[in-house]
């Protein structure tokens, strides 16, 4: 384990770029040793999540690497968040193509850098090797969590009311704004969504704080109905969402208006990294102080009830649940 | 995290190959959560490491997939065994290309659960992610140990002995062996050369036992003389290795014999998996009792000076260092 097995020219070049994202954490050595250590707190259980990035199917090659970063560590705290975890810190495996130079090295760590600030998050250990293929990456993250109090895909119950947090669809259609789409948008609405694609928005916060309130919890990366449908599989029930009731972001409202959207990015688009969170009935106000105290729009889009699947209902109660449930990651 | 993030025809199939792996761990949820859980022994620690292996660079395109599995695990759990600790889970993220089948995946799969079940690990998560390059691998590997005991690579002291575990230098040599070269050597000594190399044998057992023993361990992955000077470095110290003492295996005796393999294999190779170890003058019948229970081959090769570097002597004291401190992975 070790983020400087390249050339040997490039050895302490990796070295002294990643070595200082370390500092911050005794146990990993500064990563100068096999292998890094962690303590947990007496009663608490460690959460462990992974996710691989790679350039052209997960970011565009000309992203900003500070900006593929941030994506990288986002989509891992977006898990460790579904499971209620207080992140700790994070290993880094990069497979770089040669012609990768400083330049993009420092760029990348810079991006990690900002978001362990703001994430209270720590480089522990990882692995850099050149590859003949796209740049690949991975981060494994890790948190912590009181013991058994984790949060689960599968403790949903028929009578719930089924939460998101933010708006749904903004990384959808987020993604045509990054590849030059949606033209006919303000420049504003085609920002927004681009940096919603881009630098989605870990709910570390909310997912913590759900840990006494939510029956069940996920985050939305396959797509909102795709998730949904984990719930609905995992807690062996079934969803009603009120399509009318899902939050949407200004932007993507005048992308549908306009015709440069459909709801089919909203229902299977996948990529918002926001939770959806299925509470029980006499949870509402929780779910209201929630909200309040953190500054974050939690909406009310449906509810739990006996048998299987997802049905996504109109506002005259007709099924428009889409054929297909989640965006489909090649 | 989810060991499924493929083509949706793919999806179940992967789940199938992978779920069952994760069976025997109740925190990997069958793969099916945001996250993997892990509950810690009182008193101890975890241990954490990680290893990418690329197609073309770390295996082979042709090697035999269970046999690719088998070379990431252990490299990994070579890792863990150098800091003394006890293997535990590990995660998996796997970057295929699109025209890898079921036949490979199932063949990968089976060389993980043969090491499963030889090193007591088991998975607890992962990604998988279709790639336009090279087979990408990565484990992440987790162990535990009593809090304050972990092996490290700074604790060797003027005055220690150092020892080494098994052969020197059949990594090395049996890249060439692997590669089709050797044809000199028997079909035997090929046979066990290639072996060597593409199943490397991590000293889980031997680095538990260290942990009561040994001033500084580490792993041989980067090169005999580059991770000696690792231990140098980190504990700032010099080494003096015998060359005479260098334990070396029949097989790369007789590749040295024929001119098929330098003494540079040896020293700057890499690949062997095998222990380095600095231990007080005091721990000399330890070393031979580790030696005996362990059924392994514990070699005294060399001391621990004050200074820096590592010199390699010939039997008159005469400096052969290589030139090269050790193989440069590129």
């Amino acid at each position: 384990m070790r983020l400087s097995d390249k050339k040997t020219d490039e050895f302490s070049r990796i070295s002294e770029v990643f070595s200082p994202l370390a500092a911050g954490y005794p146990g990993a050595f500064g990563l100068s040793d096999d292998a890094a250590v962690m303590q947990l707190s007496p009663g608490y259980e460690l959460v462990i999540t992974t996710d691989t990035l790679i350039e052209g199917v997960h970011f565009l090659t000309e992203d900003e690497p500070g900006s593929i970063a941030a994506k990288l560590m986002r989509v891992n705290l977006s898990d460790l968040a579904a499971m209620g975890a207080r992140p700790i810190g994070y290993t880094l495996n990069i497979a770089l193509p040669s012609a990768i130079g400083d330049q993009w090295l420092e760029a990348f760590a810079a991006g990690l850098a900002r978001d362990q600030t703001e994430f209270s998050v720590t480089l522990i250990g990882g692995d850099s090797v050149t590859t003949s293929g796209p740049i690949t990456l991975t981060i494994t993250a890790f948190g912590d969590v009181v013991c058994g109090e984790a949060l689960r895909r599968s403790g949903a119950i028929a009578g719930d009311i089924v939460y998101v947090s933010g708006t749904v669809g903004d990384g959808a259609v987020g993604l045509s704004a990054a590849t030059g789409g949606l033209e006919s948008l303000s420049v504003q609405n085609r920002d927004y969504l681009r940096r919603r694609y881009t630098r989605p928005e870990p709910r570390v916060a909310l997912g913590q704080k759900l840990r006494d309130v939510a029956h069940a919890v996920i985050d939305i990366s396959d797509g909102f109905v795709a998730d949904l449908n984990h719930i609905a599989e995992c807690s062996d029930v079934s969803i009603e969402i009120e399509a009318a009731k899902i939050p949407l972001s200004d932007a993507v409202r005048a992308a549908l208006n306009n015709g440069v959207a459909s709801m089919d990015h909203v229902l299977i688009g996948g990529d918002d990294y926001e939770l959806a969170i299925s509470v029980p009935d006499s949870a509402k106000n929780d779910m209201a102080s929630l909200a309040k105290s953190l500054g974050l729009q939690l909406t009310e889009v449906g509810r739990v009830c006996q048998g299987f699947g997802v049905r996504v209902l109109d506002k005259n109660g007709a099924d428009i649940s889409p054929a297909k449930k989640g965006y489909v990651h090649v």
